[in-house]
């Protein structure tokens, strides 16, 4: 049922500690902004497929703030942040894994329209070292992105993200 | 009245789009979380002499947001980001210049112990490039640092920073 979709590009940029993340889909820029700012699509996939997501906390607006926690074979994972800015084509939040609790991203969300249906989504990760970057890269992030953004697609194949904002 | 104080070191990095503040106070690490903290003490040291601040938002806790404008000869100029991770010994926040909407910087700011009540202050500035840092340092920050912490150093010396929790 699922279109087969380009795969994520991951990159690693050779000037700056940044990871940039582009990810084509069949979705319009709405569809793609309510599955990253409606806390129950947002469990259903964010993650690996073996990783069941609890939101804990949830403002997907202009300031507000996020956590949530992933459970894999009984350990958990938690994760959390603030939003900077959420807008129709753009959110820009912070990032932290909290078994690093000191470690902080500054990501940058974008939904970049193809037409036809298509959207294109950049994900840019900016770090403050290259060692953290790169332990970053290191750690297996692609399983999750990759079996994520394929749980996404399901999830807009079978229909379940409508248009519009959220309630 | 006031001690004289070494004055802020203002750091790039070579290799990181990143600024390094530096300069130290005569206070507790309390104290200049409290300064830091409180906006009705923040707006009264915060930026260039000639520049009145006045706080539009303020939630100095972790997953909180905050917003500021300064006036300088009649011309506003807003200042907004989300805090991350507010404790004691650290804040963490994002900083966005609305004449620049969609530059975002990533502070962190670090309160050090130096004993006998003085306590050193550190700033780091991740920009997600050099020619944002670059033009960040080429736009006279340095007068709104220098005179803002002079007037913290005022604040400090006439008893107007008590130690403890805000109200």
């Amino acid at each position: 049922m699922t279109d087969t979709m380009a795969t994520a590009t991951i990159e690693a940029d050779p000037t700056l500690p940044i990871i940039r993340i582009s990810r084509d889909f069949a979705a319009t820029p709405a569809q793609l902004f309510r599955a990253h700012t409606d806390p129950e699509l947002f469990a259903r996939w964010v993650g690996p497929d073996a990783t069941t997501t609890t939101v804990d906390r949830w403002d997907a607006s202009t300031g507000g703030s996020w956590r949530f926690v992933g459970t894999h074979d009984g350990m958990e994972f938690g994760f959390h942040g603030c939003f900077h800015e959420v807008r129709p084509d753009r959110i820009v939040q912070t990032f932290t894994w909290e078994g690093d609790p000191d470690g902080v991203a500054l990501e940058t969300l974008t939904f970049e329209d193809l037409g036809g249906g298509r959207t294109r989504l950049h994900v840019q990760s900016l770090c403050d070292s290259f060692e953290g970057r790169d332990a970053w890269l290191r750690s297996g992030m692609e399983t999750g992105v990759d079996q994520g953004y394929a749980k996404l697609d399901a999830l807009l194949a079978a229909g379940q993200i409508a248009e519009g904002a959220r309630a």
